[in-house]
């Protein structure tokens, strides 16, 4: 590819059967709105200029493309109508023109490329993704010459002859144009179809007519799923994360049960890094080496360092960082913090906004107060500091290196380096009181 | 349909190879009953009387399916003695009886209503529910008149001649009778075969030999899973909750990960809904518009409203009901309590027996202390209420609106509107304590 | 199997896909290193000696599948050559030798067996287990004598004339030879290919010319899976689970969901066990019948008695024994702890090192502080005790039976039979103090 890529997407899709209030190409996949995968897809092959075209009353979706510019088409007349809706953004580009389908996020990058690679060398005035179901029946079919292998038509299921519907090799709708030819062929296509819609599969008979030459290029069929639907969102979400768990134990990482481990485009996982079954990455999770991430575990924009021991049932949250060798153990929440290393976190406890000094041990049942109802604040835990079971420290607070606080206190302020600190009321006790009252509950209850 | 309908539910088998303690049709798939499932499908059909024919000293069964009439069938001589087990109610009977089984809970109420109608419409004596497997070996055939589409016969795979063995459509065992003609048709069946039972099978021939005619409808394989092992349980809870997955992301809810979303038979969830993988939904879940329940959630008969924020790792139990916009964070148990309109219960709590009023903040390690071992009682925290963390609420306690209570307070009692209340012991400091009690430890123990 | 049986397992693979540190086949398995799955399966065959051919440098391999003998191979010059560097141990044995590899976990006992006895049984001088995909390309073929069945040659695939190449007979590579044949047999391979390698395959061919019989036995492809990658790992791995899983399920277990049930190989569970999904065995756990684990339990090494109820969200950790209708609830982790028949753990607690006595009641947010930072200490709760929510028990503790701790509370030594105990502050209240805080932040921060 040596010309430059403009991109247009297509995102202006009503989605009704999707049933929501959110246009349909803002639903995610792994974690990112299925519209920012194909902006990302084009961005990897270095498109100059993108272009989204979207329908009427789309804010937020004009939002999540930003800054790339958007097009508004206002009535649904079809694919060719929907791109000349960027017209404006199409005069004067050179060389390569994508059009992409924001409701279709599993073509990668590679084959982008080699559609874009197939059509530049051939200098050919339109390139065609297109692929070989199992069952043809109801797909556009892609009619090549016999001799040149050239694409000489797209014909729609229903128009195919006999020959025709034979054919097994169908249009994914995924397009390259020529760029300086693009708009004179789309203004040439017509609407004098059943539906009277501008379709943009037949740019290629434009082209043909035209003189110029079309060339179609194959493409797994798994990568064609466009979504309309929930059900076809779960199983785009399905393929996307396939690839994903496929890569990371490619990488080095073993997952015990790839199946249930829900990864983010972004996730970094180290070498000899396990990953027990259930376990979700959100976004922004980097995980060094040798480190194993227990079962029920639940990470998002947190790096964990190396040897780490995480879960289970451990939930990282934004902003926390796990030192190396250190262990966040079952029912802990670490948000906004540092664990540093060798510091351990095992049991219920909350960690928040926060900085554990390295090798402190925090007891079951610690809390850290960072929210008064008002102001998020700091709690520094000392290296080496040991903090008892039940504790609630009540930030701001500082606890010295070295320094005990005793279980069940409640402690705010500063703790000296190597001190103890405890807050601890004088015992009560009652002999025979237990008995007494289970008299009285027995008497009053019936229970036994 | 418009004639009575009766139902025969056969539910005597011993199911040994469940190696189980519980009869068979007991056994739950989508958290009711296998046997329930299917009276429930022939509730759906408006039936008037539904019989269930049980074995010997089933009581739990008798006691699942009340208020229907069970009938016991002492010795198993075969289906069709199964259902003259249940013959006193079958006298007096007029148009329409279904004879359904118990461990085949996937027949649908649309399915069965097709078979019902069938019959119906041709006044046939006989109508009997088929399908078409791969390979029907073992299956009984359902042979077909040429010219009229008729049924003339089920041939057990054993008998088949040549070309019955080439036969795909297979019995599925579900009959529908002419009301009137059942029991004598019944009562000519012999057992005059190798194993010398008394098969319903035999229905059709008897029919047509008394000048009768019979009628197959075909319906999908998957729906005529019979249970007899825990392999086959499982199989059947699969394919039951593919069909409520696929129906609640019909309905606009998001799935991400569908296969790892657990649902029961009745939950609703509203549109925009989005469910994060691995989450169990128990009976009686109602979710409401735009909530988002986060991996690791275990909901049970609870109601959640719109645009809550639930988990990870949030279990909502019987009589929690959380209100608009509230959030229920990680290692949170709500049970028997009101969680009102943007209140916040987000880590590490247990709230039980309880009102909690809009917009209050209950902090992380709150307990609602609700039980004395003899009697659960009552905590009513009021609107805007502030809970420092790792507070025990000793139950009946009852909080103002805007009160505050200290981090790590154990309270009870009431405390007045905008009151600030806590117990907090004194604060006990020794320097330099922490360094010579490790000092002394690393003598005693050796360890550093 | 009447003869003696002495076992190789080569185990001397880099694993270089791996991308691990570990030697590949201590990757594990259902929670085992693969190849300690392939020595016990020959242990259950009572081999009466099973020896490892290691590569150089892998003293943790050696150290694994001790004390069986290992023996070096330091250049890798093909199996045969590596089945050779075990010469000092193959010498003078008797009977059959099973050659098997460390990297592939699944092959069974049973098969094994039957591949030995076909030897014994016509006395050949070598066996091979072969097995029959869908496409054989790529793998050697087993050439069969029409008349006899007897095995005649391995043909390599590249090697195949175009009737062999038609054979979907293949090698899996593992192979039985008569003990006093095998070492000469050996010896007599050469390397005269393109690789310059011995290969074992080769054995058949010399033992044919030496005028001796072969044979071939068939096992199931699914046996045969050999693990050069992460994703081969976990191929083997959900191999493993699906075994486990039917075979749990087939003694009298539910199962909801199979598939999200991770079990290990030595995991018992009792008859009308019920396991909700998204559960995870490790090794060493029973569970008693009529027992109910919810989901998103982990357990290890531990034992629960019949009729209890464990989880959702219920850790179980080494050591943790749970009596006979007792109960651990959400968010609950047990560490070698015995809780009694009928004792309660419902919510939020950490229990470890202690006892809990029978019908005991530990209220929410209950810590046993078992550490001090170098000893792990002991708590005793004696039965029918009622221990108070947000409890911290330092050990070393001792309560009596019927005792009860007031909510809040921070004991330590000892408490009498059926007393009551508590610490527990002064509460102070400042009437208004919330509100005027609340002006005071709101003006501090600009919030509402």
């Amino acid at each position: 590819m040596s010309l430059e890529l403009s991109v247009v997407v297509l995102a202006a899709g009503m989605g009704t059967r999707m049933k929501s209030a959110l246009p349909k190409v803002m639903h995610k996949v792994a974690g990112k709105p299925m519209v920012n995968h194909v902006i990302d897809a084009a961005a990897k092959l270095d498109a100059v200029k993108t272009m989204v075209v979207v329908g009427p009353d789309m804010p937020k979706l004009v939002e999540a493309v930003a800054p790339h510019p958007t097009f508004e088409q206002t009535n649904r007349l079809g694919t060719a109508h929907a791109v000349l809706a960027a017209k404006d953004g199409l005069l004067g580009l050179t060389g390569n023109v994508l059009v992409l389908y924001a409701d279709s996020p599993l073509f990668t990058a590679e084959t982008l490329k080699r559609l874009v690679d197939a059509r530049e060398e051939g200098d050919h005035s339109v390139a065609v993704l297109g692929f070989r179901p199992d069952d043809p029946t109801g797909y556009g079919r892609l009619v090549t010459d016999g001799k040149t292998g050239m694409l000489t038509a797209i014909v729609e299921d229903k128009e195919c002859d006999d020959a025709q519907r034979l054919i097994n090799f169908c249009n994914s709708g995924v397009m390259c144009f020529r760029a300086e030819d693009m708009i004179a062929t789309l203004e040439a296509i017509d609407n004098t179809n059943a539906k009277g819609e501008y379709y943009l599969t037949d740019a290629v008979e434009v082209a043909r007519n035209n003189g110029k030459s079309c060339v179609a290029v194959e493409v797994d069929e798994a990568e064609t799923l466009g979504v309309n639907s929930r059900p076809q969102l779960a199983a785009a979400e399905a393929i996307l994360q396939d690839r994903l768990r496929t890569n990371a134990m490619n990488e080095g990482a073993t997952l015990i049960d790839p199946a249930s481990v829900f990864l983010s485009a972004d996730t970094k996982l180290g070498r000899d890094v396990i990953v027990e079954p259930n376990v979700v990455f959100g976004p922004g999770v980097t995980v060094g080496d040798n480190t194993v991430i227990k079962a029920f575990s639940h990470l998002e924009s947190c790096v964990v360092g190396q040897g780490a021991d995480i879960g289970p049932y451990a939930r990282l949250r934004p902003g926390a960082e796990i030192g190396d060798g250190a262990k966040v153990g079952n029912f802990v929440e670490i948000k906004k913090a540092i664990v540093e290393d060798g510091a351990k976190v095992n049991h219920l406890s909350y960690i928040g906004d926060a900085r554990v000094g390295a090798k402190a041990n925090i007891g079951a049942g610690t809390i850290t107060c960072n929210y008064d109802g008002y102001r998020k604040q700091h709690t520094d835990i000392g290296a080496g500091a040991f903090i008892g079971s039940n504790s609630s420290l009540v930030a701001p607070v500082e606890i010295g290196d070295g320094a005990i606080v005793g279980a069940g206190s409640t402690v705010t302020g500063k703790i000296d380096k190597d001190a103890l600190v405890l807050t601890r009321a004088e015992r009560t006790e009652k002999p025979g009181w237990a008995a007494a009252f289970r008299d009285k509950m027995r008497a009053l209850t019936g229970k036994k």
